[in-house]
């Protein structure tokens, strides 16, 4: 998509998706649906995608863009800084509503089996872990981070973040969240800053 | 169930359930299926299970008992290697098949729509953080471990070894359960154990 207008048709198909998504879950989403979400015919979203997958799929790069767009990183920003930030926007957001999580959680499940979903999930994975891995290795350089490997680490740090959120949605526990989030902080203090919590605050 | 023809039935259909998940997946899971894998017919299986949902709840049930039985904790032990030992099992298994997590994870998705599953899946976490607690809390009192929130660091482990098993299947990454398993080796030599490592070993 290229032009104005189709930009403008994309976003609001995608916007329209994640209501739909919100409204209906995976399993019940459907072309109509969504069509019925963004005032278009069912004929029009099928000019733009080809099948739900398809559309799901460019939805999923289109969460990742949003991400990007949500936690602009600063250059001259301490890179202690940027992790905490990044790490509680991972864990708490940008998009933390339950009924989203739900149907994304559904979509998630469904990767062994679509081959479309797993390729643009692990691009997804890799770029988020890329940028992780990044400030990571900056804060290294700098020498305000431990000597830890920073793909590792970014591995280990979403598995966590990942495990909260799925139990959040799978267990409805509230309180997953806030307590793996401060658990984070003080891993983070002791195993990758170098002088602990003095660098955050 | 009480007698022992019944017990036996009992473990006759929660095997074949396990094997029915493993071949066809939550989606395509039906009663049938499971009914050819016992050698049984559908009706029987209808005599101890109404539905395949209450089936299924009774199947999460037989795994946290599998569990409890696979890793049966002597008193007398090292709560450390207790600890150690038990992470491991949970990282890498005692189901490590691909197709049976695969399974897991659709229903483990589906709690959200279903009372009857995240009842049980939310008593099987309760048992396994209490397991978790338990083993720390008595680390605590040895003066092993470190003077930690035992039901937060507990929470904590659930969920990196949550998000490293959802991870392992939504993205089919096979180092990440091996990475995260080091990493929370190492998290626990820093942040748990007092004499950091030399206690496991």
């Amino acid at each position: 998509m290229g032009d104005g207008d189709t930009e403008a048709a994309h976003e609001a198909i995608m916007q329209a998706t994640y209501r739909a998504l919100c409204e209906h879950g995976y399993a019940d989403l459907t072309m109509k649906a969504i069509a019925e979400e963004t005032g278009k015919s069912k004929a029009t979203l099928h000019y733009y995608y080809d099948t739900k997958q398809d559309l799901l799929v460019a939805f999923l790069e289109y969460l990742l863009e949003s991400f990007h767009e949500k936690v602009q990183l600063r250059d001259d920003e301490n890179p202690a800084a940027q992790l905490t930030t990044i790490l509680e926007k991972l864990v708490f957001g940008p998009d933390d509503y339950k009924e989203f999580q739900t149907a994304m959680l559904e979509l998630r499940s469904q990767a062994p089996y679509s081959d479309a979903y797993r390729a643009q999930l692990r691009a997804n994975n890799e770029e988020l872990t890329a940028l992780l891995a990044g400030i990571i290795e900056r804060g290294i350089e700098d020498g305000v981070f431990q000597d830890v490997d920073p793909n590792r680490t970014a591995s280990y740090l979403l598995s966590t973040i990942d495990g909260a959120r799925t139990r959040w949605i799978v267990l409805d526990d509230d309180d997953v969240l806030t307590t793996v989030n401060e658990e984070l902080q003080d891993y983070l203090a002791e195993r990758v800053l170098v002088d602990g919590q003095e660098q955050i605050e």
